[in-house]
């Protein structure tokens, strides 16, 4: 184990013995599952017993640490003994905007999400390739009709997005045949693409793109990057979102499915979460809206993550996975 | 380019010569598109010009080379002037059922067959670890609702046939992180898998197996090989047939699925192609028939390799693509 440095005794400082005398509260929302596994890591390495939140646990007492989507709003109130929240989603946006008091340690769950969202791509682009929406169709109607699939190997993939998320698809994308080209700001990226172009020579790749994949964070800089001017590039290239819904103008992109520019969407995320019934994203043609499902973290996740901040405030490290609220994540 | 060698040449002998002065007549079923491919290939080569055949074709005049799904019944009678049939699929039972005479040469398409295959069942692995259906119903009904996914990576796969096609699809579930285990009747491989069992071995990892997928031939050992006691070892496996219908016997099949030995499947294949409206098969639980599409070869495909069984055959070499008879193949 590495030994802590001087920066992180300092971040710490009286961590490790709140952490040790502090209750573990799990917000109403998290599985028996979850609970069953967590109390059983903790108490295989001597840790304090887990709890489910209730209102009384808001209270004086001990220090308060809970696990959750979002905090229960009893311990954001004044004279709360919360000390440390554990995010079970990677996103904390909400948490943040929720107004979590500034001494409180915020973490989050990461897992495999990375992982996940690749998957996510690479199941949702094989999947039309193999034209799964027309089998299942057929199969309700017992029909046998032949239709051909199209080969994902050797066309072009364009990754909006080159940090670890973006990267991981490209690699994903890569080993499956598929030619990568990532786009980010600088044209620098972190590996994981055949190529890496500047947001503004994009143009000369989107044409030829089989499929575009937005995989950008919310900036000032990105919101409704996924413009009317962008869309008019595509030469029938099928959007699939995962990165923030508020980066997509989907007026635009709406106009772009009228016209064909773009053949087909999947969109993981939406500028407004969840979508009201009358929202005009569900009527997009060829749209497959997937309920902010592609990175979702899962139970076992939740466990791993909030196991290695423990252990890294046990030994006066900063948390890998603490928020810095001025970057939001 | 290789020499031909002395047996090449025994085989071809005369062909080059009938090849140069024929006729090359397309089957009605063969798209435009694909007819003027050929035509602007074998222009490009110095070859002969292609027409689609029509009634009179059949008659005396120079020799017929055909291509198409199976020969029009004209060419089949006595006199015809057929000397050559290139199959545009790659499974030629019913040209052999259909009584091509013993003189006609057989040629096939497999084009990009293996690697097709393997994305079939790739695609429809990731399509189930997605819940791209439950998705697809979701957006039918405007529902935005959290779905978790599953990570194919890490969990096991067991692919009966270790073939060409059988370690294709084991190369491909292996790049994405699925440990492959291939099954064959020896317990010898072509590579491709993280391990080899013969059959007699496979119980040792079937109750672990999340798919199952059947890439074997027809033949006297294999029809009806997926049975009761084959099916009753799987403990919730998904299976996925793309080797023959007649190797999977759909009643067992059926009793798995009611009684969640397999979790669902995926049928390319059957045992009767097309299944009757009133088939059984259409009625099985949590099962997907997809029309024999999985290896279904393209238009490029079949020019590709017609195009290179004529370049053969001019060159005095046995085209690769020959069928053998009596192996069916």
């Amino acid at each position: 184990m590495a030994e802590p440095c001087a920066d992180d005794l300092a971040w710490s400082r009286g961590w490790t013995a709140e952490v040790d005398s502090a209750r573990i509260l799990l917000a109403p929302e998290l599985s028996g599952e979850l609970e069953d596994a967590l109390s059983g890591a903790l108490a295989a390495r001597g840790g304090p017993p887990v709890h489910r939140y209730s209102a009384q646990s808001a209270h004086a007492g001990p220090p308060v640490v809970c696990i959750g989507p979002a905090p229960p709003r009893a311990l954001l109130q004044d004279g709360s003994s919360l000390v440390w929240f554990h995010s079970s989603y990677a996103g904390v946006d909400a948490v943040l905007r929720g107004g979590l008091p500034s001494g409180v340690l915020l973490t989050r769950t990461v897992g495999r999400m990375g992982e996940r969202i690749a998957q996510f791509v690479l199941g949702w682009i094989l999947s039309e390739c193999q034209k799964v929406p027309d089998h299942l169709a057929q199969q309700r109607a017992r029909q046998w009709r032949r239709l051909p699939s199209e080969l994902a190997a050797g066309q072009l993939a364009v990754v909006y997005g080159t940090g670890a998320i973006g990267a991981r698809i490209g690699h994903a994308l890569r080993c499956n045949g598929i030619r990568t080209v990532g786009v980010s700001r600088t044209g620098r990226g972190s590996g994981g693409f055949d190529d890496v172009l500047p947001a503004g020579r994009a143009g000369e790749v989107l044409p030829q793109a089989r499929w575009v994949i937005n995989a950008l964070p919310l900036t000032a800089d990105t919101a409704d990057f996924f413009d009317e001017a962008l869309f008019r590039q595509l030469g029938g290239a099928t959007f699939v979102n995962v990165g923030r819904g508020a980066t997509v103008d989907v007026e635009s992109l709406g106009r772009a499915l009228h016209g064909g520019q773009v053949r087909a969407a999947v969109l993981d995320v939406l500028p407004e979460e969840p979508p009201a019934p009358d929202d005009a994203c569900w009527s997009l043609p060829r749209t497959t809206i997937t309920s902010h499902c592609a990175g979702l973290t899962s139970d076992e996740d939740v466990v791993t993550d909030f196991l290695a901040c423990w252990e890294d405030l046990r030994g006066a490290r900063r948390p890998f996975l603490a928020v810095q609220r001025e970057r939001g994540y």
